[in-house]
């Protein structure tokens, strides 16, 4: 009988589980998971930590023991995986109390990623928290339901501690967001970036350019909260809790260490059937690097859709189905507080990190018809080759601007140029859009014909050089 | 100097005049509009009705005398043309009180179409409305502000029908929805059209299979309302006002007469720089057959978008410049009470008219990731080949349902099958979308995959013939 071990519980880990029953029925699959649940949907743990979802378990796409009975998968909770050998195919794993050895014919890591922790003195502390598994989740929502927390300091201002950030406020905590870099939201350019930074600032106190120093555990005596000093760039804050998202990396020591290949960013590289370097190993979610569309080359973009997808492919290819991963197109969404924020392609950044010669076209549109009320403000960034080959786009506004990337991340795909997008018949209703939607004015200004009539015209950013970066660097 | 004459000031007329002087700003362009309002936002009218547009003035793109000041358009309202005399390059036109003769290089006929109204006694009675102008528009609410509707019938459950009832009811208006098929809104497959019709219900009575046969002014001494007599499949309706919104066709009279070929619908027939096939005579807007990217023939789709952009074409060819229309893909959305309703490619039933072999494939999504609060149902029908050649979509749900049809239009451009929309990456986050975005959760079940995890797993409508409608008629 054929067996599969996976490790790891998480989206990719048990997408590749399902998958692999399914395509082979009789085929022996078990799961090590490290962490106390499996199959949680990892990006609402925000949305958990500040009330937004009531429950952990409403995290759970379902109980551990929906796939014990009825999808014949041996899951193990709190098992760690301690050791592989590649050669002789077994993993050695350490349960609590118990240490094991396994055999598989296919393995499959599904190992994900985890938080870096700046090196800085008191980030081991009890109110010291990063937001990256639902244990830890929990136990820092008990924390806020006991009152324990009037003040949290968050560091990082990516994707995770902006979600935290919200959730904090959310849940009645005043924050303060403590980031190195001298903007928010690095994954979309500056415009874009300072749209979501003057959301952020409407709601909590943002230091950037300031680094993480020190935790101190404050002296005791104090009545009511600010347990903590965090410094950050020599001020002290006085605070309740840290919260450490100042990103992730890819969770591949055993993998590297039996000899798989890997990009710099420790990401392993994979083929389409996600089979990595060594002989039937497969790995995917977070810790791989995945076939960027735009690109052409591998990149570590670690997100939800692509966890779950290449799960799928790694479980169906692990038992000798057939199934293969197309790549990604560098597509994410964050919401803001009341901003939506949303990318696809490359930004006009990482263009220019890639060695393109990028230029960038920025619109500032309407969610809906001029005359219809509600209508709200929709920016939108095309970033192109100077011959008008789509290269990426970024669009920020409310009530479903993100949404409206998917119109991009599909052009992409498609391979069009500007030319090609401003060709598009997209949907029109004075409720839902401009008769010449913002997609659409964008591509048209970027493309270098004036829409028909400026009745829903295109206005730059306001600023005089944002039309049009050009060039590579 | 080169004369361009258009008949017609709205969307498409206004944007032709406007791009002939912007790409040739020595032309004299003349514009000679019936009513008293030239460049509104016709789709705005039902919005304008209900209250929701608070002014008249708000639904004009500018004022008829930012054309004649600042743009160098000779625009002149009420003005009708009686006559056109292709071979000697005149329009004979009747102005109130004063005729005269136009002598043009290019004509550009952007006249739009009329609404039908069905033949029967008492449609000429000043309660009796279509809602096509905003003349007529600024009437019908005159008669809303001085309180002599409490009832009111809308004959037709099309777009124009069911925007109407909703803005009817939005004022207060006791609404009676009277439509001749067996269900509303023809324009979209049955399931979602039951959705439609459900929503409706919720709001204002509905007859289905029943036509208005009489309207009849009531015996004078009713003191408050039920002015009227609306007679439908025998039943006498008492009611203050009717609202025929039956439908509408090309206003192409002049046009075919003069010798224009033409759809039997009475669409003129046009090139991509909407030429007619009569020299020196272009169309655009509501009045053309355009050509439909799936069908691969001209069709009559008479749209705001695509009304635009064929005035912009027609304007600059009409001078000598260069722009060409690529076609239409059948894209149109609408908003039904808290229901958006949108569409692109074909439907199966307009794939069955047409002879195409098709099946449908129809999911039910969310809108957000299950555990995130406020997530909608979101229903999907994918309309494909057999052979998973995507042909058209439907959407219909809450919150920001109807512009993601607009990935599905952009597939359409791209000639993508159901199983390159499966690989598409589009945006996801817990507040915006399911891990598997409902697209990609229609595609897959078309393609034939199941989705990794069945944690977003698609569900159908719950009726078990839904799922694969086949074959050709």
């Amino acid at each position: 009988m054929t067996r599969v071990v996976v490790i790891g519980g998480g989206a990719a880990g048990m997408s590749a589980a399902s998958a692999a029953r399914r395509v082979r029925p009789a085929a022996d699959v078990v799961v090590c998971e490290a962490g106390g649940f499996a199959a949680y949907g990892m990006c609402g743990i925000p949305y958990f930590l500040g009330g937004v979802v009531p429950e952990a378990e409403d995290l759970l796409a379902y109980p551990p023991a929906e796939f014990r009975d009825n999808r014949g998968i041996d899951l193990r909770l709190r098992t760690q995986v301690k050791a592989v050998d590649v050669a002789a195919h077994q993993v050695h794993t350490g349960s609590e109390g118990a240490e094991g050895t396994l055999d598989y014919d296919s393995l499959i890591f599904a190992t994900g990623a985890s938080p870096l922790r700046p090196p800085i003195p008191g980030l081991t502390g009890p109110r010291v928290f990063t937001v990256r598994s639902l244990d830890e989740a929990i136990e820092l929502r008990q924390l806020l339901e006991r009152g324990a927390v009037g003040h949290a300091v968050v560091v990082g201002a990516g994707y995770i501690g902006l979600e935290t950030a919200e959730a904090l406020v959310d849940a009645g905590v005043e924050v303060e967001v403590v980031e190195a870099l001298p903007g928010v939201l690095g994954t979309v350019d500056e415009p874009l970036a300072r749209l979501a930074q003057a959301e952020l600032e409407r709601h909590a106190k943002v230091r950037l350019s300031a680094r993480l120093q020190e935790v101190r555990e404050r002296a005791g005596g104090v009545a009511v909260g600010r347990a903590l000093t965090a410094v950050a760039d020599g001020t002290e804050i006085g605070t309740d809790l840290v919260v450490v998202a100042t990103g992730v990396r890819p969770a591949t020591e055993l993998l590297i260490s039996a000899g798989a290949e890997h990009l710099p960013d420790r990401a392993v590289l994979v083929d389409a059937q996600m089979r990595t370097s060594l002989p039937d190993v497969f790995a995917a979610g977070d810790c791989v690097a995945l076939h960027h569309l735009v690109l052409g080359v591998p990149a570590w973009i670690p997100l939800g859709p692509a966890a779950n997808k290449t799960g799928r492919v790694a479980g169906t290819a692990a038992v000798g189905g057939t199934a293969s991963f197309g790549g990604v197109a560098g597509t994410a969404a964050v919401k803001v507080f009341d901003l939506e924020v949303a990318r696809t392609g490359v930004t006009l950044t990482e263009a220019r990190l890639a060695g393109l010669t990028a230029v960038a076209t920025d619109v500032v549109s309407r969610s809906r018809a001029k005359y219809y009320p509600g209508a709200a403000a929709l920016h939108i960034r095309l970033v192109h080759t100077p011959d008008g080959k789509l290269l990426g786009g970024q669009i920020a506004g409310r009530e479903g601007a993100a949404k409206r990337i998917d119109v991009l991340a599909t052009a992409l795909h498609a391979g069009f140029t500007v030319a090609d997008l401003a060709a598009l018949d997209l949907s029109y209703a004075p409720p839902f859009a401009p008769v010449y939607d913002p997609v659409l004015a964008a591509a048209i200004k970027a493309s270098g014909s004036a829409p028909a009539t400026s009745k829903h015209a295109a206005a730059g950013f306001g600023r005089p050089v944002l039309n049009s970066v050009g060039g590579a660097p």
